[in-house]
Formats: C-alpha cells, structure tokens, sequence
C-alpha cells in the first residue's frame, strides 16, 4: 500500500501546510497505482496538495493551520462531471418517457425558446451546482447558451468548470441569426481574462448535424487559437449516423476526422453508435469521450461501447447530461449504472469493474477535459479537489473495499464535506456560498411559470 | 383529479382520527387510477387509512389526535421490497466484479458457513432494516436460514414483512443435513401465532437445481395448508435453463408448472430466461415475478422480459436482491433503473414508464406477495404504510412531474417520515425503534472479524 507522505527524519523541521484532513478511514487516490490508504491524511498548502500518507506520518511532517478529523469518512477526489448543460435542471422532468423527437421539438426548444435567458441560465446554473456540490462533484464540463451567466454561477458556487458555448447553424435563445453564433462565441472567449482559471471557456459545436463542415472548422480553429477544450455531441443516435452518411458519405467520427477537428483537445459527447474504423479513428486523434449511461437509456438511445473505446486507448470519462434527459446531476449514481450497465449489456460479470468506472468520475474524466495535470486524483502537487464522504450510514457499512463501496453501495447524500482549490464549499452537507432556500425558491416560481405556459404536469 | 375524501355537508359531525397528514405538495396515491393530489391530506385511524383528499376537505371531515404540516413534502405509499436476502448486508461489498460461480463459491459459501448463525441473522435484518427505512421501503419480503432471527429483526425495526425459511436439499447455515431442511421448516412455521400479523412466515425454496421435485412439492404443500406465500428463485441465469432442461427435459418455469407449484401464492425470483410459453404458463398460473434489474445487471445475467410478462397479465414487482449483489437495498435507485435499463435494451425511451416503476415499487409489489388488499396505495381502509419524501433538495426542485421526480431523480436520501400500520418509523429521518449507531458498531466489528477471516479488503 504505498503512500505519497514525503520521507523526513525525525529531527526534521515540519513542513507548513493551511490544511490537514486526517484520520479518514480511507483514502483513496485515483493515482496510477489507484492506492487506498487505510487510517489517510492529506495536508493542503494554499490550493494545492502538499502530501498525501498515513496520520502519522502526515501529522509528524506539517504544521498546520487547521485540522479536521475525518474519523469515519472516507476521502477521495472531487468527483469530475464531462458532460452536462447546467441550466436545463429547471427543466428537469419537464417531459419524460417521450420519444427523442417529440420530447426536443414539443417540449424542449419551446421551453428553451420561452425561457431561456441570461437569468435563467445564472439560476439553472446555481440549481446545478448545489445539486453538483451536495452530491460531490468539483467540476463539471458544460455546454449551453449564455455561458458568461453559467460562468457566474460557477464562479460564486466555487465550482471548477469548463463552459463551452453553444454553436448551432440555427436561431437559439441566445443568437437570433445563424450568423450572429460566430460573434456570441468570440465574445464569449473575450470575456474570459485567462484560460487557467477555476472556471475555463470551451466552445460547444452542438452537433455534426446542426453544425455545418465551416462552422465545425471554424470553432475548432478558435479553441486551437485559444489552448482550450473544443466540445461537441457525436453519435448519440442511430438517426444520426444515417443523416451524416447520407448528407457527407462518411459516418459521424469519421466526418469529423475528415474535418480536421478531432484532437487531444476535443471532446465528443455520447460517442454511442461508432464503427470500428471510428473508434481508431478517435484513438489515432487523441479525442475524448463523455460516456453519459443514464442519459442514453432513458431516450433509448444505445450504450457507448467502452470496453472497446478504452481497449483501443480512448479516455472515456462519465457525464450526466442534462437534468431534462437523466434527471439528475449525480455522479455516484452514474458510476454505478456504468459499472452494472455494461455488465448486462456484454453478459460479463468482469465488465466495468468498480475501478473503472471510479477512474471514469475522476481521472479519466480529467483527461477527458484535458486537466489530468491538476485534478482528477489525491496526488501531491494538484488541486486540492477533495470530497469526505460519511461511511456512518447503515447502506456503507461494512467496508471490504471501499471503491465497491463508493460505486455500488454510495449515493451521493453522504458527501459531508467538499473541498475545491482547498477552500471549504460544502461544511457538513450545506453548500458554503450559496443560499440554497433562495434558490430552491425562484427554480419554485419559475416551475410553475413553465407549468402554466408549457401545461407540464397536466397528465395529473 | 378524482380524491377519496369522504363527502359530507357542512353540518355533519366531524370523524374522529389519530393522525392527519396534511398540506403535502403531492399525495401519489397509487391508486387503480394512480391519482395525485395537490395540496393533499391523509387521515389515519389507528392502522388504518381513513380518508385521502384535499387538506381542505379532510381538514374540514376529521378531528385529530395528532397533526403534521408536510409543505414541501410529498406522500406516497411505502415501498415494498418483493426480494431480498436482508442478513445478507453483513456481506455487502466483500466479493465484486467476479463471475457467479466464483463469487459463491470463493466468497458468499464460504463466508456464509463460517458467520452465519442466529444472531448475524439477526444482526444483518436489523442493519437492512435501518437502511430500507431511511430510504422509504416499509415491507420487504425476504428468503435465507435463521428465519426466526430476522423475523425479531422486523418486529423490532416496525417494518413490515414477508419471511421465507430457506430450504436447500443440501447442508446450510442452519441445518446440516439435507433432511433437516423440512423439520427447519416446520419449526420456522410453528413459531409464529398467525399468518395475518405484520411479519407473516412463508417458505423458500432456494431455487429448482438445488431443490428436488419432492422438495418443491412438499414446500408447495406446506405453503398452501398454512395459506402463505412459496417462493423460489427461477430462471436468473443462462446455465439454470441448460442444467434444468438436462435433468428434467423441461424449461425452468415448466418444470416448476409440471410439479403443480405455480399458483397465485407464489412468487419467483428473477424470471431472467423465459421463453415465450413460459411466460404463458406463468400467467395462467397467476404466479407473480421479483424483478430484480441491479441485482442482474452486476452478475451480468440479464434482464426480464418485463414488457411481456406484463402484456401477458404476470404480476411484476421490483425487488433488490441482496446487499451483497446489489450493493444496496434501494428501491428509489430500483425504479430509476428499471425505468431506463428497459429503454435502453428494447430501445423505445417509451418502454417502462416513470408510472410503470412506481406501480412495481408499491401496488404492483403488493400483488406479488399476495398483500395488494392490505398495501401498496393509499386508499381507505387499506393499512398505513406511507413515507413522506423531503422535496426542498435542489435535484427534486422544480417539480411538473412528481412520478417522474419521484423515479427519475429522487435517491431515497430524501425521505424524512415513514409511517407503518399508523406508527411513525421513521421521523426526520431517523429510525425511531433501533439504535442506529449500535447496530452499525456491531456490523462493523463483525465485517473486520469476515475480513480476517476472509481476507477480503487485501485487494488494497
């Protein structure tokens, strides 16, 4: 069981650290050796990790400003969702058990068309990111309209984020004209003083199919231009690939290959209905995968094949998706489906072991956006994205294995504490920088808005 | 919107009860029409249901004893756990991603005749206990060895129940020659007063491989002099119907038609790898279905066919299997996942509604174990088991749907009161009858004492 604690002689000066978490019952670190510490602590010096051992060794080496003991918690990473369009949690469970086509076209884009502004898009957003925080994620990788008001949200909610622009050849809530996208996003990226930030631009071609060849080549080029994450959706549907085939001749991946826009930088959502040729393709290009299981159940949509993604040495890291199509933002319940779903689907009880799909919510979903050098792992020298959650609950006890644990037994209500860039967001189950009743509230009022202009809920 | 509410005039002398529910958000009845009340109320009178209808009505009808305000809650009839082996949370996590025979012959059988005796029976009920009731299920129908021990479990916890004293033609935990089983049995039977109390007995035939066609028919036969539930585990896995089909030339469910043990009272678990006349079979008989997709997912063995059981007129209810293949004992996390597990392997985002899940957690599950007269909806007359589910969390916020938020994005975290029989369980969300911390004490003791033993957690 090895630990990361520096080796220091006894009569060594002791280190100072602002932070210590200690006495967790364990650890576990998402590094590449996936070590597990038993009796763990971590000391944190301003947002980084300082180092990671036992107690005993962690409390011998560093001074520290303050110390928690996390006696019966266990600590791992914050958690890191690649896929999700934040503000649509006021719509969730808006229309469900719908056909795709019906749910989009009747019930989505025209609750998107009355109701999406920069306002709500700040709410749906903050709604997300006290869902996010309670239920343990750090970052989320996003992509929606009026991204300055999503970067808000994050911004005051402590967030990580990567916050992708939405781009589609068609009218959205927040670009009249076609035309107008192109100018909404180079605004967008101005907007941003830096690119390494806690919350980082990203621009989100919608879709191969909603995207010409040129706007595609256009976006692509922006994020080259600006060092950041270029998103879109791929292969979600079996309708999908026909489209693409019969509009350019090629598959989805392959069209965008052919457009020069797959690279280590780009992350494509879904990814469901790729051919072999397509999954080399992704490999070769060093594009990513967001592997969002519940969300492609739920619309019926397929399962992407991971075992063969990771097998031919794609990232794949887990997203939610939307609150409308899953209906939660919750990372826990995600790991769990992935590990069982693919199980079922390949008949294979060794499919998606627990490790992979706890490696899926936290380093490989850094890779995924293209952040594995900061965040993803309990690891010296990162971020110190960290989560405690509270093994005290009849459903988490015993331990064998604490990863089976996390991802089989865990839900998500037992993060207690939740730290990001080392600060404190979430203290004993209560998100520190947001007033959740107020929030709870005005989603309320604008429900009921919906309600009554959309006629949701009418089928009681 | 069609309430229960009695009708009276003004003038009419008020009905007496001990408890009214009143101001909920929502009341999901459950109902033959599955109605839902805005604004509803729920009056009690000793065990029973009295009265369902608006706050203003039922208000208006009924003085009471006792009253609780739920603004911002939701009601709906407790859960019911159609399958489970409840002791066997003490196990929870020590074996995972392994293949079935591997797992119950390297870990589970092993673990199982070194730990289990009367009081890790009892023990292990009680720890299911504490976590079904958090997460809102109120009955739970159970089948393993020591029966008597999980039955005082029950008692003890006040949750409803369903008991089956497994019987096994080869050495168990409790009873060490093959023979013995039936004397177990019988015993197991005699020590309860009646077959009508909260916790009623029933018999468990672990499954047609590992029971004798003589052993089926003499359960059988017991079950039906006493008038309780037979149940059996059926069809779970691929091998099952080769090793069946080898040893008595029929498919499982057909042999099982051939012994004369299939009827209204019994109820099979799994039903995984049925043909299409089994399926027939199973509905001429009225036998009824555990549907256990978590459970089958992780083993990898499959999914039923729920849409043609169903369309065949078969009883489905969900259960969770066990805490050691699951690996927890939620039904919230039950319906979302079969609501999306039958999307995605018939691919129609139509199949498996949100209503459909939540029949099969309550009314549908009452059917399967023969209680839907008793439980299952809240009606007038029927007992009342009602869980009361905490809507101010930002991942059930807004609400236009409250069965989809109820399946789709609830986790059981959020249930705050349960009633049982009239009495109250659960209240803000602690287990009123047990000593939480005591009991998950003693289960962690007792799961280091495995781990030693086993050598389970070495993995780190």
């Amino acid at each position: 069981m090895p630990g990361n604690s520096q080796n220091r002689t006894e009569n060594e000066p002791a280190g100072e650290a602002d932070l210590l978490l200690f006495n967790a019952d364990w650890v576990l670190t998402c590094s590449p050796g996936m070590d597990r510490l038993q009796g763990g602590a971590v000391a944190v010096l301003g947002e980084n990790i300082l180092s990671v051992g036992s107690t005993e060794d962690i409390r011998k080496n560093f001074i520290c400003r303050e110390e928690l003991d996390l006696s019966g918690h266990l600590l791992m990473p914050g958690l890191i969702n690649t896929h999700t369009h934040a503000a649509m949690s006021i719509f969730r469970g808006l229309a469900d058990d719908l056909p795709l086509k019906k749910w989009l076209e009747e019930a989505i884009f025209p609750a998107e068309g009355a109701f999406i502004d920069s306002h709500t898009v700040y709410l749906g957003t903050l709604l997300s990111a006290l869902e996010m925080l309670k239920s343990g994620t750090t970052t989320f990788c996003d992509g929606y309209f009026f991204e300055e008001s999503a970067a808000r949200a994050a911004f005051e909610s402590g967030m990580r984020a990567v916050l992708g622009q939405g781009i589609l050849d068609f009218p959205t809530p927040d670009h009249a004209s076609p035309g107008a996208s192109r100018a909404r996003a180079e605004e967008f990226l101005e907007s941003f003083g830096g690119i390494d930030g806690r919350v980082r631009p990203s621009l989100f071609c919608h879709a191969p199919y909603t995207c010409s060849p040129e706007t595609m080549k256009w976006a692509k080029e922006m994020c080259r231009q600006a060092g950041i994450l270029f998103q879109t959706h791929l292969s979600e549907s079996a309708w999908e690939v026909d489209e693409i085939m019969g509009r350019y001749g090629r598959r989805p991946a392959a069209h965008l290959d052919s457009l020069g826009v797959l690279d280590e930088m780009t992350l494509c959502a879904h990814g469901i209905w790729l051919s072999r040729d397509e999954i080399a393709t992704l490999a070769k290009s060093g594009s990513s995968i967001s592997h969002c299981p519940q969300s492609s159940m739920k619309l019926g949509s397929g399962t992407a094949p991971v075992g063969a993604l990771v097998s031919a040495g794609v990232t794949v890291g887990l997203g939610t998706d939307s609150a409308a199509s899953n209906n939660d933002l919750n990372l826990f319940s995600e790991m769990d489906t992935a590990a069982k779903l693919h199980k079922v689907i390949e008949g294979d009880p060794l499919a998606c072991p627990a490790t992979q799909a706890l490696r899926m919510a936290t380093i490989e979903a850094a890779a995924a956006i293209g952040l594995e050098k900061e965040i993803g792992s309990i690891e010296p020298g990162k971020k110190a994205d960290i989560i405690a959650v509270d093994c005290r609950r009849p459903h988490l006890v015993p331990i064998y294995d604490p990863v089976s644990q996390v991802v089989y037994s865990a839900n998500g209500s037992e993060v207690a504490f939740v730290w990001i860039d080392g600060a404190l967001v979430v203290d004993r189950g209560k998100v520190v920088a947001i007033n959740e009743a107020d929030v709870l509230d005005e989603a309320n009022r604008l429900g009921k808005r919906i309600s009554r202009k959309l006629g949701a809920g009418s089928r009681s």
